[in-house]
């Protein structure tokens, strides 16, 4: 491999969440699934923020939480992806940066405002997303640069940006630009009903452009509409050279060809587990980047998930790095 | 008494805090004097964020941050001050509105943006506040409703208002108003340099207008130009009917005549100290627009105080109500 300017690009929506307390009453009321995440146009961003709770607001996005997370491991994180120029978008590029991410998308100075994802933290530590893609919706197939994917170890994508309207030609891009320069393209599944709204095209682009996949139980199954995880896992493991697949509580199973290697979740009381996924993606790409094997890589996912469900909020607080060393030595 | 609308109606800067964790070293590089509030203009307030981490935006504004905490009590409470009509205006607006506080100020269209605190918090969880007025300094004379100040038990002020280009006239024309009606009239002298920036008009404010005095304990001394606590007491006695002054980890003592009551504060892990004093006040105007006796309405204080310090932000998390009926009966 040639020198890299970046062990991880991430490419996703760049969203600032807005957190707040609810009750399971609330969500009924308001007819929400508990757990998972849905699209909502402003209107309906704006009937539900009145009806919530106060609130506290902090940057997320599932990609850039992970960029974020790369950083705090002391990686090579850069994020792509599109915020509005007014005070949200400037809280986000601030936060992101501040992290020690190289973010250097273009700014929106017309169109939507800035996204928001209302995320209802329920007293289980369940958090139920709502989100308004506003700005999100305008990131271009031309704001992913092929030299910048090329100085990448890892180009990462979020499933999510497929219902962006250049979301497919964003993966598509992106994934073209990575064969080009020999590098490799990571795939997170994001969110059940995301896979439904499009699994035949995520299949597609799994087994014919992903080289590391990472999902939960929920959305592997999905993918591959079979009833059992081991199941699910050997579909994958067919499809892409690496999967991370994430249990909750039960932890996560890495895959490659023969291996298979399960690794433990940290034990840690459970505030919100928003990030979850995102901070363990962010773990496992900092160490396969590194070169460490693949348990030691899940090893480092299940300590950043750790952290992260530990506080409110889907963005590291701790120096991560520092904790591995604590942790591992 | 007449039939009253609310049992607070405080009169404040409308403000949004920007929190980061940050370290002594930082805080030396950036010249700020720890646990202090300095003023910043629009500049200053860009550059110290570029500097800054990564943040979390929760609504503050003192006495904002003291109307939240009258209404989590289960009081009712209203808030007067200006936000811009920007994505931080409508957080501000949307979280003091969610904890139940009437707040229908008019929202700025022009000028500058909704004010943010940028608030370095240490490892020894003290903060250091920097503020951008923004929006607030257009706060204006008639903004405040005699009507409304007539309709509430008590108006509370904060010291920090003075520093807008008509906070003395609305200091002015608040006290006139609770004089015409009945009413009593609480301060906060806010900040040790902002009584040094104010110290002879808010010693004439304080003698001629102020029922309720809160302070701790270098604000009331440098009020007065005392060595001692005890002769800094014995000053603001003479001036006000009320005195309720905040020692730290040390309580509180209340003061009126003859009697002095001192009370304890609560133990708690301490993690922000931000809005420390704004949630004693509330929990201490709560109890004592409710009838309750001196020492009763200062363990309000300190127990709203112990809850807003054991977590990030200044407004509380905690159902305030619930927990003083737990811990006191």
């Amino acid at each position: 491999m040639s020198d890299t300017k970046f062990d991880v690009l991430a490419v996703g929506n760049a969203i600032v969440d807005v957190l707040a307390e609810a009750s399971d009453a609330f969500l009924q009321e308001q007819e929400l699934v508990k757990g998972a995440m849905r699209l909502i146009d402003e209107a309906e961003a704006d009937t539900l923020y009145a009806a919530m709770g106060p609130g506290i607001e902090v940057s997320g996005g599932s990609a850039a939480n992970t960029a974020a997370g790369v950083a705090a491991l002391g990686g090579r994180g850069a994020f792509v992806g599109r915020v509005h120029d007014d005070s949200l978008g400037k809280v986000f590029a601030h936060d992101i940066r501040a992290q020690g991410v190289s973010f250097e998308s273009e700014t929106a100075t017309s169109g939507p405002q800035t996204a928001r994802c209302l995320v209802l933290v329920t007293p289980d530590a369940q958090r139920t997303l709502n989100t308004y893609l506003g700005a999100c919706v305008g990131l271009r197939e031309a704001d992913i640069e092929p030299a910048e994917v090329a100085a990448s170890k890892v180009v990462y994508l979020e499933g999510y940006l497929w219902d962006a309207p250049e979301g497919p030609a964003i993966f598509a891009s992106a994934a073209e630009a990575a064969k080009q320069a020999g590098r490799e393209v990571a795939m997170t599944l994001s969110d059940p009903f995301c896979v439904d709204r499009h699994r035949a095209a995520f299949r597609d682009f799994v087994v014919g452009s992903v080289d590391i996949l990472f999902a939960n139980e929920d959305e592997v199954k999905s993918l591959y509409e079979v009833e059992t995880f081991d199941a699910a896992a050997d579909r994958a493991v067919a499809d892409v050279q690496v999967a991370a697949l994430t249990r909750s509580e039960k932890g996560s199973v890495i895959c490659r060809d023969g291996e298979r290697h399960a690794v433990d979740a940290r034990p840690v009381k459970v505030v919100d587990t928003t990030g979850a996924g995102d901070l363990y993606a962010a773990g496992f790409l900092y160490g396969y980047t590194a070169g460490e094997d693949l348990a030691r890589a899940g090893t480092y996912g299940s300590i950043c998930a750790g952290e992260v469900i530990g506080h409110l909020g889907a963005r590291p607080r701790a120096n991560l790095k520092a904790l591995i060393a604590e942790q591992l030595g």
